[in-house]
Protein backbone atom coordinates (compact mmCIF):
# COMPACT_ATOMS: atom_id res chain seq x y z
CA UNK A 1 0.00 0.00 0.00
CA UNK A 2 1.62 3.47 -0.83
CA UNK A 3 3.02 2.53 -3.61
CA UNK A 4 2.82 4.08 -7.07
CA UNK A 5 2.40 1.72 -10.13
CA UNK A 6 2.40 2.71 -14.00
CA UNK A 7 0.74 0.41 -16.03
CA UNK A 8 1.59 1.04 -19.97
CA UNK A 9 -0.51 -0.75 -21.88
CA UNK A 10 -1.19 -1.24 -25.69
CA UNK A 11 -5.01 -2.61 -26.74
CA UNK A 12 -7.02 -0.98 -29.53
CA UNK A 13 -10.63 -2.65 -27.31
CA UNK A 14 -11.41 -2.08 -23.82
CA UNK A 15 -13.83 -5.10 -24.29
CA UNK A 16 -10.63 -7.11 -25.13
CA UNK A 17 -8.88 -9.53 -22.67
CA UNK A 18 -6.16 -7.62 -22.46
CA UNK A 19 -8.62 -4.52 -21.77
CA UNK A 20 -9.95 -7.14 -18.97
CA UNK A 21 -6.31 -7.32 -17.77
CA UNK A 22 -5.85 -4.37 -17.30
CA UNK A 23 -9.24 -3.40 -15.59
CA UNK A 24 -8.64 -6.18 -13.08
CA UNK A 25 -4.72 -4.79 -12.03
CA UNK A 26 -6.47 -1.11 -11.81
CA UNK A 27 -8.91 -2.52 -9.42
CA UNK A 28 -7.21 -4.99 -7.33
CA UNK A 29 -3.64 -2.81 -6.99
CA UNK A 30 -6.02 0.48 -6.04
CA UNK A 31 -7.88 -1.83 -3.43
CA UNK A 32 -4.29 -2.69 -2.12
CA UNK A 33 -4.22 1.02 -1.69
CA UNK A 34 -1.54 1.68 -4.42
CA UNK A 35 -1.90 4.68 -6.66
CA UNK A 36 -2.63 3.50 -9.97
CA UNK A 37 -1.67 5.41 -13.55
CA UNK A 38 -2.48 3.95 -16.89
CA UNK A 39 -0.74 4.77 -20.00
CA UNK A 40 -3.39 4.13 -22.30
CA UNK A 41 -1.48 4.33 -25.73
CA UNK A 42 -3.78 4.15 -28.50
CA UNK A 43 -6.15 6.15 -26.77
CA UNK A 44 -3.92 8.56 -26.29
CA UNK A 45 -3.14 8.07 -30.12
CA UNK A 46 1.00 7.60 -28.59
CA UNK A 47 3.18 8.65 -31.42
CA UNK A 48 5.91 5.82 -31.92
CA UNK A 49 8.37 7.37 -34.19
CA UNK A 50 11.26 8.88 -33.13
CA UNK A 51 11.72 11.96 -34.85
CA UNK A 52 13.00 15.50 -35.02
CA UNK A 53 9.23 16.85 -33.12
CA UNK A 54 10.95 14.83 -29.82
CA UNK A 55 12.75 18.29 -29.57
CA UNK A 56 11.65 21.57 -29.11
CA UNK A 57 13.78 24.38 -30.52
CA UNK A 58 16.53 24.05 -32.27
CA UNK A 59 18.80 21.29 -32.34
CA UNK A 60 22.21 20.35 -31.11
CA UNK A 61 23.42 19.65 -34.83
CA UNK A 62 21.30 20.74 -37.25
CA UNK A 63 23.81 19.13 -40.20
CA UNK A 64 22.81 15.91 -39.84
CA UNK A 65 20.26 14.56 -36.94
CA UNK A 66 20.91 12.41 -34.71
CA UNK A 67 18.24 10.90 -32.21
CA UNK A 68 20.36 9.41 -29.51
CA UNK A 69 22.22 12.47 -29.10
CA UNK A 70 19.77 15.11 -29.88
CA UNK A 71 16.98 13.76 -27.52
CA UNK A 72 20.17 13.32 -25.06
CA UNK A 73 20.95 16.75 -25.24
CA UNK A 74 17.44 17.99 -25.64
CA UNK A 75 16.83 16.10 -22.14
CA UNK A 76 19.51 17.87 -20.18
CA UNK A 77 18.40 21.26 -21.33
CA UNK A 78 14.82 20.41 -20.04
CA UNK A 79 13.89 20.66 -24.04
CA UNK A 80 12.34 17.21 -24.87
CA UNK A 81 8.53 17.30 -26.20
CA UNK A 82 5.32 17.62 -23.73
CA UNK A 83 4.78 14.43 -24.28
CA UNK A 84 7.63 12.54 -23.47
CA UNK A 85 8.33 14.72 -20.47
CA UNK A 86 4.66 13.51 -19.17
CA UNK A 87 5.57 9.85 -19.50
CA UNK A 88 8.99 10.16 -17.88
CA UNK A 89 7.54 11.67 -14.78
CA UNK A 90 5.36 9.31 -14.30
CA UNK A 91 8.07 6.59 -14.52
CA UNK A 92 10.13 8.42 -12.22
CA UNK A 93 7.59 8.43 -9.91
CA UNK A 94 6.20 5.10 -10.38
CA UNK A 95 7.53 1.39 -8.07
CA UNK A 96 6.53 -0.39 -10.52
CA UNK A 97 5.75 -0.59 -14.30
CA UNK A 98 3.46 -3.11 -15.53
CA UNK A 99 3.43 -3.36 -19.53
CA UNK A 100 0.11 -4.83 -20.94
CA UNK A 101 -0.01 -5.99 -24.36
CA UNK A 102 -0.63 -8.67 -26.89
CA UNK A 103 2.22 -10.40 -28.09
CA UNK A 104 2.85 -8.64 -32.08
CA UNK A 105 5.63 -11.19 -33.58
CA UNK A 106 7.52 -12.52 -30.69
CA UNK A 107 7.39 -8.84 -29.46
CA UNK A 108 5.85 -5.56 -27.87
CA UNK A 109 3.63 -3.88 -30.87
CA UNK A 110 5.16 -1.02 -32.81
CA UNK A 111 3.49 1.80 -30.16
CA UNK A 112 4.66 0.46 -27.00
CA UNK A 113 8.17 0.00 -28.60
CA UNK A 114 7.82 3.75 -29.67
CA UNK A 115 6.59 3.95 -25.80
CA UNK A 116 10.26 2.81 -25.00
CA UNK A 117 12.43 4.16 -27.98
CA UNK A 118 10.84 7.61 -27.21
CA UNK A 119 10.64 7.27 -23.52
CA UNK A 120 13.86 6.07 -22.20
CA UNK A 121 16.19 8.68 -23.40
CA UNK A 122 20.19 8.90 -22.21
CA UNK A 123 20.21 11.08 -19.66
CA UNK A 124 17.19 10.26 -18.32
CA UNK A 125 17.00 6.02 -18.03
CA UNK A 126 21.05 5.37 -18.90
CA UNK A 127 24.21 7.43 -19.11
CA UNK A 128 27.72 7.33 -20.18
CA UNK A 129 28.56 4.32 -18.11
CA UNK A 130 25.48 4.14 -15.74
CA UNK A 131 23.58 0.49 -17.39
CA UNK A 132 22.41 -2.32 -16.31
CA UNK A 133 23.04 -2.73 -12.20
CA UNK A 134 24.42 1.39 -12.32
CA UNK A 135 20.80 2.14 -14.49
CA UNK A 136 19.76 5.43 -13.35
CA UNK A 137 16.08 3.46 -13.03
CA UNK A 138 16.98 1.56 -9.81
CA UNK A 139 14.70 0.70 -7.45
CA UNK A 140 11.92 0.11 -9.49
CA UNK A 141 10.13 -3.20 -10.28
CA UNK A 142 8.63 -4.45 -14.55
CA UNK A 143 6.58 -6.83 -14.93
CA UNK A 144 5.96 -7.81 -18.93
CA UNK A 145 2.68 -9.25 -18.77
CA UNK A 146 0.92 -10.01 -22.40
CA UNK A 147 -1.09 -12.82 -24.16
CA UNK A 148 -0.29 -14.53 -27.35
CA UNK A 149 -1.92 -15.61 -30.41
CA UNK A 150 -0.87 -18.97 -30.92
CA UNK A 151 -1.46 -21.91 -27.77
CA UNK A 152 1.78 -22.97 -25.03
CA UNK A 153 2.04 -25.73 -27.17
CA UNK A 154 2.95 -23.81 -30.41
CA UNK A 155 5.68 -21.61 -28.60
CA UNK A 156 6.85 -24.78 -27.32
CA UNK A 157 8.05 -26.66 -30.23
CA UNK A 158 9.47 -23.31 -31.62
CA UNK A 159 12.32 -22.67 -28.54
CA UNK A 160 11.15 -21.51 -25.10
CA UNK A 161 9.47 -18.55 -24.60
CA UNK A 162 11.78 -16.95 -22.99
CA UNK A 163 13.98 -16.38 -25.77
CA UNK A 164 11.75 -13.55 -27.01
CA UNK A 165 11.57 -12.01 -23.46
CA UNK A 166 15.85 -11.24 -23.53
CA UNK A 167 15.44 -7.97 -25.53
CA UNK A 168 12.61 -6.50 -23.74
CA UNK A 169 13.33 -7.88 -20.17
CA UNK A 170 16.99 -7.32 -20.22
CA UNK A 171 17.84 -5.53 -23.40
CA UNK A 172 15.36 -2.66 -21.86
CA UNK A 173 14.38 -2.84 -18.28
CA UNK A 174 17.67 -4.78 -17.04
CA UNK A 175 19.68 -2.14 -18.96
CA UNK A 176 17.92 0.71 -17.18
CA UNK A 177 18.78 -0.66 -13.62
CA UNK A 178 14.74 -1.85 -13.72
CA UNK A 179 14.60 -4.78 -11.74
CA UNK A 180 12.40 -7.87 -13.78
CA UNK A 181 9.62 -10.07 -11.97
CA UNK A 182 8.02 -13.22 -13.78
CA UNK A 183 6.68 -12.02 -17.23
CA UNK A 184 2.82 -13.10 -16.66
CA UNK A 185 2.10 -14.83 -19.95
CA UNK A 186 -2.18 -15.53 -21.29
CA UNK A 187 -1.57 -17.80 -23.89
CA UNK A 188 -3.91 -18.02 -26.47
CA UNK A 189 -7.36 -16.24 -24.53
CA UNK A 190 -8.93 -16.14 -27.77
CA UNK A 191 -8.74 -20.11 -28.66
CA UNK A 192 -9.85 -21.43 -25.02
CA UNK A 193 -12.87 -21.61 -23.44
CA UNK A 194 -14.95 -19.01 -21.64
CA UNK A 195 -14.20 -20.97 -18.67
CA UNK A 196 -10.66 -21.10 -19.20
CA UNK A 197 -10.42 -16.99 -19.92
CA UNK A 198 -12.13 -16.84 -16.44
CA UNK A 199 -9.56 -18.84 -14.84
CA UNK A 200 -6.69 -16.52 -16.16
CA UNK A 201 -8.19 -13.71 -14.73
CA UNK A 202 -8.61 -14.60 -11.60
CA UNK A 203 -4.90 -16.11 -11.70
CA UNK A 204 -3.96 -12.53 -12.50
CA UNK A 205 -5.83 -11.48 -10.08
CA UNK A 206 -4.32 -13.63 -7.14
CA UNK A 207 -0.70 -13.38 -8.64
CA UNK A 208 -1.23 -9.57 -7.95
CA UNK A 209 -2.36 -9.92 -4.34
CA UNK A 210 1.01 -11.18 -3.57
CA UNK A 211 3.11 -9.39 -6.26
CA UNK A 212 4.74 -7.37 -3.74
CA UNK A 213 6.55 -10.19 -1.76
CA UNK A 214 7.90 -11.86 -5.12
CA UNK A 215 11.92 -11.75 -5.36
CA UNK A 216 12.95 -10.30 -9.08
CA UNK A 217 14.38 -12.78 -11.50
CA UNK A 218 18.19 -13.21 -11.84
CA UNK A 219 18.00 -11.13 -15.36
CA UNK A 220 21.16 -13.13 -16.36
CA UNK A 221 21.93 -15.21 -19.92
CA UNK A 222 20.84 -18.54 -17.81
CA UNK A 223 18.03 -17.57 -16.37
CA UNK A 224 16.76 -17.14 -20.29
CA UNK A 225 18.82 -19.51 -22.41
CA UNK A 226 19.66 -22.51 -19.76
CA UNK B 1 21.24 -9.93 -62.19
CA UNK B 2 17.31 -9.18 -62.77
CA UNK B 3 16.45 -10.10 -59.29
CA UNK B 4 13.92 -7.66 -57.34
CA UNK B 5 15.05 -6.64 -53.89
CA UNK B 6 13.34 -4.48 -51.29
CA UNK B 7 15.27 -2.30 -49.00
CA UNK B 8 12.65 -1.53 -45.73
CA UNK B 9 15.37 1.49 -44.76
CA UNK B 10 14.24 3.12 -41.27
CA UNK B 11 16.80 6.09 -39.98
CA UNK B 12 15.72 9.91 -40.26
CA UNK B 13 19.21 11.25 -41.59
CA UNK B 14 20.19 10.50 -45.23
CA UNK B 15 23.96 11.67 -43.62
CA UNK B 16 23.80 8.83 -41.06
CA UNK B 17 25.50 6.13 -41.30
CA UNK B 18 22.78 4.01 -41.80
CA UNK B 19 21.85 6.43 -45.00
CA UNK B 20 25.05 5.45 -46.07
CA UNK B 21 24.73 1.75 -45.65
CA UNK B 22 21.51 2.45 -48.02
CA UNK B 23 23.68 4.46 -50.92
CA UNK B 24 25.85 1.26 -51.20
CA UNK B 25 23.48 -1.44 -51.14
CA UNK B 26 21.23 0.33 -53.59
CA UNK B 27 24.65 1.47 -55.91
CA UNK B 28 25.90 -2.12 -56.01
CA UNK B 29 22.34 -3.68 -56.59
CA UNK B 30 21.23 -1.96 -58.79
CA UNK B 31 25.07 -2.19 -60.65
CA UNK B 32 24.36 -5.78 -60.85
CA UNK B 33 21.25 -5.65 -62.92
CA UNK B 34 18.56 -5.68 -59.82
CA UNK B 35 15.84 -3.85 -59.57
CA UNK B 36 15.94 -2.08 -56.08
CA UNK B 37 12.63 -0.51 -54.37
CA UNK B 38 13.32 1.24 -51.28
CA UNK B 39 10.99 2.25 -48.49
CA UNK B 40 12.21 5.07 -46.59
CA UNK B 41 9.60 4.51 -43.58
CA UNK B 42 10.77 8.12 -41.85
CA UNK B 43 10.60 9.72 -45.08
CA UNK B 44 7.36 8.39 -46.09
CA UNK B 45 5.87 8.90 -42.72
CA UNK B 46 4.92 5.20 -42.04
CA UNK B 47 2.36 4.90 -39.71
CA UNK B 48 3.47 2.11 -37.18
CA UNK B 49 0.18 2.19 -35.27
CA UNK B 50 -2.06 -0.68 -35.89
CA UNK B 51 -5.76 0.80 -36.01
CA UNK B 52 -9.17 0.74 -37.29
CA UNK B 53 -7.80 3.32 -40.21
CA UNK B 54 -6.08 0.15 -41.81
CA UNK B 55 -9.23 -1.35 -42.44
CA UNK B 56 -11.45 0.22 -45.46
CA UNK B 57 -14.82 0.45 -45.02
CA UNK B 58 -17.14 -2.00 -42.19
CA UNK B 59 -15.69 -4.20 -39.90
CA UNK B 60 -16.11 -7.33 -39.82
CA UNK B 61 -17.12 -7.22 -35.89
CA UNK B 62 -17.82 -3.77 -34.60
CA UNK B 63 -18.62 -4.23 -31.29
CA UNK B 64 -14.86 -5.49 -30.04
CA UNK B 65 -12.25 -4.29 -32.37
CA UNK B 66 -9.53 -7.32 -32.66
CA UNK B 67 -6.71 -5.57 -35.22
CA UNK B 68 -5.92 -9.83 -36.04
CA UNK B 69 -9.10 -10.52 -36.75
CA UNK B 70 -10.47 -7.61 -38.94
CA UNK B 71 -6.77 -7.35 -41.07
CA UNK B 72 -7.41 -10.68 -42.07
CA UNK B 73 -11.07 -10.12 -43.17
CA UNK B 74 -10.14 -7.10 -44.71
CA UNK B 75 -6.91 -8.90 -46.83
CA UNK B 76 -9.65 -11.40 -48.44
CA UNK B 77 -11.97 -8.90 -49.70
CA UNK B 78 -9.01 -6.24 -50.91
CA UNK B 79 -10.05 -3.94 -48.06
CA UNK B 80 -6.60 -2.97 -46.31
CA UNK B 81 -5.75 0.27 -46.66
CA UNK B 82 -3.61 1.79 -49.59
CA UNK B 83 -0.50 2.17 -47.91
CA UNK B 84 -0.34 -1.63 -46.78
CA UNK B 85 -1.38 -2.72 -50.32
CA UNK B 86 1.33 -0.80 -51.83
CA UNK B 87 4.38 -2.52 -49.26
CA UNK B 88 2.30 -5.70 -49.55
CA UNK B 89 2.82 -5.18 -53.62
CA UNK B 90 6.83 -4.59 -52.98
CA UNK B 91 6.95 -7.55 -50.65
CA UNK B 92 4.99 -9.90 -53.27
CA UNK B 93 7.38 -8.73 -56.20
CA UNK B 94 10.75 -9.05 -54.49
CA UNK B 95 13.31 -12.04 -54.30
CA UNK B 96 15.14 -10.14 -51.44
CA UNK B 97 14.00 -7.96 -48.39
CA UNK B 98 16.71 -5.91 -46.75
CA UNK B 99 16.33 -4.33 -43.55
CA UNK B 100 18.69 -1.70 -42.91
CA UNK B 101 18.11 -0.01 -39.05
CA UNK B 102 19.82 0.93 -35.82
CA UNK B 103 19.38 -0.71 -33.46
CA UNK B 104 16.96 0.73 -30.79
CA UNK B 105 17.00 -1.42 -27.80
CA UNK B 106 17.94 -4.75 -28.15
CA UNK B 107 15.37 -4.27 -31.65
CA UNK B 108 14.37 -2.78 -34.36
CA UNK B 109 13.07 0.69 -34.41
CA UNK B 110 9.12 0.95 -33.68
CA UNK B 111 8.53 2.60 -37.16
CA UNK B 112 10.05 -0.73 -39.15
CA UNK B 113 8.14 -2.87 -36.26
CA UNK B 114 5.14 -1.39 -37.33
CA UNK B 115 5.67 -2.52 -40.78
CA UNK B 116 5.74 -5.78 -39.78
CA UNK B 117 2.99 -5.39 -37.42
CA UNK B 118 0.96 -3.63 -40.66
CA UNK B 119 2.19 -5.39 -43.34
CA UNK B 120 2.72 -8.81 -42.71
CA UNK B 121 -0.87 -9.71 -42.00
CA UNK B 122 -2.89 -13.25 -42.08
CA UNK B 123 -3.64 -14.04 -45.29
CA UNK B 124 -0.58 -12.12 -47.14
CA UNK B 125 2.64 -13.74 -45.11
CA UNK B 126 0.80 -16.85 -43.56
CA UNK B 127 -2.42 -18.22 -42.34
CA UNK B 128 -3.65 -21.27 -40.31
CA UNK B 129 -1.25 -23.73 -40.36
CA UNK B 130 0.84 -21.86 -42.93
CA UNK B 131 3.95 -20.94 -41.12
CA UNK B 132 7.57 -21.22 -40.90
CA UNK B 133 8.62 -23.85 -43.72
CA UNK B 134 4.65 -23.70 -45.24
CA UNK B 135 4.81 -19.44 -44.51
CA UNK B 136 3.20 -17.63 -47.17
CA UNK B 137 6.03 -15.80 -48.55
CA UNK B 138 8.16 -18.68 -49.82
CA UNK B 139 11.31 -18.26 -52.05
CA UNK B 140 12.07 -14.99 -50.50
CA UNK B 141 15.36 -13.88 -48.82
CA UNK B 142 15.86 -11.66 -45.85
CA UNK B 143 18.60 -9.96 -44.33
CA UNK B 144 18.92 -7.76 -41.59
CA UNK B 145 21.66 -5.14 -41.55
CA UNK B 146 21.82 -2.76 -38.64
CA UNK B 147 24.01 -0.81 -36.92
CA UNK B 148 24.84 -0.49 -32.81
CA UNK B 149 25.57 1.79 -30.73
CA UNK B 150 27.82 0.25 -28.02
CA UNK B 151 30.46 -1.90 -29.11
CA UNK B 152 31.10 -5.65 -30.29
CA UNK B 153 33.19 -5.86 -26.98
CA UNK B 154 30.21 -4.30 -24.87
CA UNK B 155 27.45 -6.97 -26.19
CA UNK B 156 29.64 -9.81 -25.95
CA UNK B 157 29.94 -9.52 -22.14
CA UNK B 158 26.19 -9.70 -21.80
CA UNK B 159 25.52 -12.91 -23.82
CA UNK B 160 25.62 -13.08 -27.47
CA UNK B 161 24.04 -10.68 -29.77
CA UNK B 162 22.65 -13.73 -31.97
CA UNK B 163 20.00 -14.20 -28.70
CA UNK B 164 18.47 -10.59 -30.03
CA UNK B 165 17.74 -11.73 -33.83
CA UNK B 166 15.74 -14.57 -32.43
CA UNK B 167 12.63 -12.52 -32.55
CA UNK B 168 13.44 -10.70 -35.43
CA UNK B 169 14.61 -13.37 -38.12
CA UNK B 170 12.46 -16.64 -36.19
CA UNK B 171 9.71 -14.94 -35.26
CA UNK B 172 8.86 -12.74 -38.04
CA UNK B 173 11.18 -14.05 -41.01
CA UNK B 174 11.10 -17.76 -40.88
CA UNK B 175 7.23 -17.59 -39.33
CA UNK B 176 6.18 -15.96 -42.81
CA UNK B 177 8.39 -18.94 -44.88
CA UNK B 178 11.12 -16.26 -45.93
CA UNK B 179 14.44 -17.51 -45.73
CA UNK B 180 17.09 -15.78 -43.83
CA UNK B 181 20.70 -14.80 -45.06
CA UNK B 182 23.40 -13.85 -42.23
CA UNK B 183 22.75 -10.80 -40.48
CA UNK B 184 25.17 -7.76 -41.24
CA UNK B 185 26.48 -5.57 -38.36
CA UNK B 186 28.16 -2.44 -37.73
CA UNK B 187 29.49 -2.40 -34.19
CA UNK B 188 29.19 1.42 -32.86
CA UNK B 189 29.83 3.46 -36.13
CA UNK B 190 29.81 6.47 -34.25
CA UNK B 191 32.83 5.42 -32.14
CA UNK B 192 35.44 4.11 -34.42
CA UNK B 193 37.32 5.90 -36.07
CA UNK B 194 36.90 7.44 -39.35
CA UNK B 195 39.36 5.23 -41.52
CA UNK B 196 37.29 2.13 -39.75
CA UNK B 197 34.01 3.82 -40.95
CA UNK B 198 34.96 3.67 -44.40
CA UNK B 199 36.18 -0.13 -43.86
CA UNK B 200 33.00 -0.92 -42.46
CA UNK B 201 31.86 0.30 -45.89
CA UNK B 202 33.91 -1.44 -47.66
CA UNK B 203 32.81 -4.58 -46.19
CA UNK B 204 29.25 -4.32 -46.80
CA UNK B 205 29.69 -3.59 -50.33
CA UNK B 206 32.10 -6.96 -50.81
CA UNK B 207 29.48 -8.84 -49.32
CA UNK B 208 26.86 -7.79 -51.66
CA UNK B 209 28.61 -8.98 -54.82
CA UNK B 210 28.40 -12.28 -53.77
CA UNK B 211 25.15 -12.36 -51.96
CA UNK B 212 23.29 -14.29 -54.02
CA UNK B 213 25.57 -17.42 -53.80
CA UNK B 214 25.38 -17.08 -50.06
CA UNK B 215 23.12 -20.19 -48.46
CA UNK B 216 20.46 -18.87 -45.51
CA UNK B 217 21.06 -19.88 -42.31
CA UNK B 218 19.39 -23.07 -40.63
CA UNK B 219 17.05 -20.65 -38.46
CA UNK B 220 16.84 -22.97 -35.73
CA UNK B 221 17.11 -22.29 -31.92
CA UNK B 222 20.69 -24.02 -32.28
CA UNK B 223 21.99 -21.23 -34.42
CA UNK B 224 20.73 -18.74 -31.94
CA UNK B 225 21.69 -20.45 -28.61
CA UNK B 226 23.81 -23.13 -29.30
Amino acid sequence: SGKKVLIVYAHQEPKSFNGSLLKIAVEELTKQGCSVTVSDLYAMQFEPRATRNDIVGRLHNPEAFNYGVETWEAYKRGGLSKDLVEEQKKVQEADLLIFQFPLFWFNMPAILKGWMDRVLVQGFAYDLSKAYDGGLLQDKLSLFSFTTGGTKEKYAIRGDIRYLLWPMQHGIMHFCGVKVLEPHICYAPEKVSEEKRKEMLTAWSQRLKTLWKEEPIDCSPEWYFK
